[in-house]
């Protein structure tokens, strides 16, 4: 199969937040918004691989901004590296200043998404070849976030994932 | 504050999965099952804190069963630990089979929340004591957690992160 | 088929109340409770019969206290009497104070559900022993809230009603 | 206040049922029928009192025929009777046959609202005059229902109800 | 086929706006109110025809009148004329005020519908008789509403469109 | 006020059609594309005045595609004209073959949407200078439009609308 590249993959979704989605505070249920990125990355996951796509896991998600109600929010995801049959997605979070019009960064997500035939077996997908440095950098760290997948489901050893191992010895 | 325990805070939110929660192939998407336990997660944060509670973070979730159209699920969650201001909820998710009405485990996931008061300022919590072998192991697991998310968010080195390397590096 | 209690078919949907269910005071809608309450006693019918269920009935409810917007509402229900191929399912809706936690009852209902195959044709079920006092009190009225239920529905004449013509003469 | 009559009440909602709202036989919830009946009956007893209105409680309705996905259904209420604060609504439910277009009843139902003030303080409301021989069999039916009513809800003794005895009683 | 009237195919839809339908002004966005409109003039449609129908065009839509959330709103669909497989629908949007229950006209809109066969195929459908003023006046007018349409989709050439030259040169 | 270009306010939304937004034929409602469209147009005009916007009309909107459930649908809006305190946005629809990957048009529609202050006033919004062909095309079409907008809402006279006038004379 030929290597595709990010923006093959790209999706955006803008949308604004609604009454029913939002928390005492008046401010985006962090479920609503994981739910979103869902839906998003799943679209990336079947532009670059043509096929059903299904959820497999979702990486470490930090809530670290409010999204107010009424904000204007795009959820941009774009597929960062691929396996045999899975393909991790990276997504990011933005937000716009209603009166300035002034775009920040609320949140990013890691999902791993599957490509399934349609009686749900796993089935083979094209590679990828990042281009941009942010995209080469995310395609590096891909690895390391497998393994520690793999880890945090019991199915690898922690002794066995190398690059992990680095990452918390440093030097030493 | 008063200690409380796990089952002072347990959320029970029993529900079916409708056609219009469902992907390709007829199963329950992703992102349905994360905002649905960020619900149940989010009443459990509120019964052990009695204050309004915010979503601060994800682990790591993995979806290793695909949840049928028309199952019956059930999503679990209670207080696992607490820490200041914050408290990570443990959440496990239940189907039923339809005919037999055995009952299995379909998921497991790990959300960590904040009590706010009423301008979204953090605030202090009441402590908890687990009380049976599975809220004592989680209640344990939950530091080594802790370290994994700020490392993962930058906000702790990791080789400061103790209980993790110790995991990392086993015996050796 | 062998007997079940009340307790394998208890079901417990525990939810808050969003800003699309409420009235113009802030409470939720007499109507969305209904639906709720519906969907939770589906579940125990199901549980009991192992079958598909469908709402034969509901007896008559009454709304005695509003339930304002983010409350955290308990919905409970359990097979109350099981007849040839119908089960009554008592149903009882709680409220908690957001701040003492304190728990009240708000409402209680009774549905009755009737259990069929594929083809919409009703089906025997298992039949019910009730265990503890509550139980036994509630499987003794379904009987002449059945015998209601036909009258109004003009299927029985009321001078065949003899549990309700006890009820309504008393000792006189 | 002036004396109003069942029409100036009366509501009609036309819809179809969509997807979500059906059963694993593709057919109507009875929750979302209920749902929408209370919709309907809420705008009926907005329409006589002019008031904001709740909710009082709902009568025994039994669910007859089942309501096919797709199916066009029409859903109309009227002021049956008033009392001082309260107001029972009549609804009716219909079905066309998507061929033929004829119209046949697929159920009834009947629900008492009360009307407040901006602070939830029971109103009063103008009086109702029934004008045709169905409306004038409703109203005069209604006292004896408001009976039922009273003692289901254990606020009124049988032997005092003298309507339903006289009811269940007979000739005797 | 035997000819219909306009009251044949009249539909009524009556609800209310709820908090989740409106934008930040309070008033019901006009989104909502279109795919309102669309529902009902599609029940109007196949009331006509008896046959599933499908949304063909949408002519001009003024939104003239905020309607702000919680009022009652009341979309009356009728069909105007009809081609050969396509019917007009004419749908007239009624608000009620909230205190006097006056009755005022918040909007109006034509929507295009073809009947279709299962396979999709568009099929023919029984001619209409206007009966009153109105009614004429609308079937009139579908004509020259028929050619703009087809001179926007660039179907017809604007010098062919015999009525349209005629309303835009008039006597002169 | 400086002047913007469509660029600034170009906003996109993709997502999937969901069995609940379906017809009989597993089609995408005519009447839930409107509503899509609204809320991408809505948020385009936002980016454009940064400014609290309603819509004002929706052109003349064909719907020659059927969008069959699981399509991945985009929708892009950018402002194409500006007038005093009113904007004209341009809706390009696309859907993706969901094996090829293949973008085609499904549809296009004009909504105009006006800028008002928190109290509702209409506000004065930036001009916009439009930069491609495309861009410079839809600009020079909207005079007419409004022209044939005004005189639909009988606000101008048909002899007094000199662009569209030229249009239906031709040279003649």
């Amino acid at each position: 199969m030929k290597a595709k590249t990010p923006d093959d993959s790209r999706t955006i979704m803008t949308d604004t937040v609604l009454p029913s989605e939002t928390n005492p505070l008046n401010n985006l249920f962090g479920g609503e918004l994981l739910a979103r990125m869902d839906r998003a990355a799943s679209i990336a996951a079947r532009r670059h691989s043509r096929r059903i796509t299904v959820t497999a896991s979702v990486n470490h998600v930090a809530f670290n901004r409010a999204i107010p109600l009424g904000s204007v929010v795009t959820v941009e995801a774009a597929i960062s590296r691929t396996f045999n049959t899975s393909m991790e997605v990276f997504i990011d979070v933005w937000i716009e200043d209603r009166f300035t019009g002034e775009r920040s960064k609320a949140n990013e997500a890691i999902y791993t998404f599957v490509a399934v035939d349609d009686t749900g077996k796993p089935t083979a997908i094209p590679p990828i070849t990042p281009i941009t440095d942010l995209e080469k950098e995310r395609f590096e760290g891909a690895l390391r976030r497998k393994q520690l997948s793999l880890v945090l489901a019991g199915k690898m050893k922690p002794k066995d994932a190398t690059e992990l191992k680095a990452l918390f010895l440093g030097d030493s």
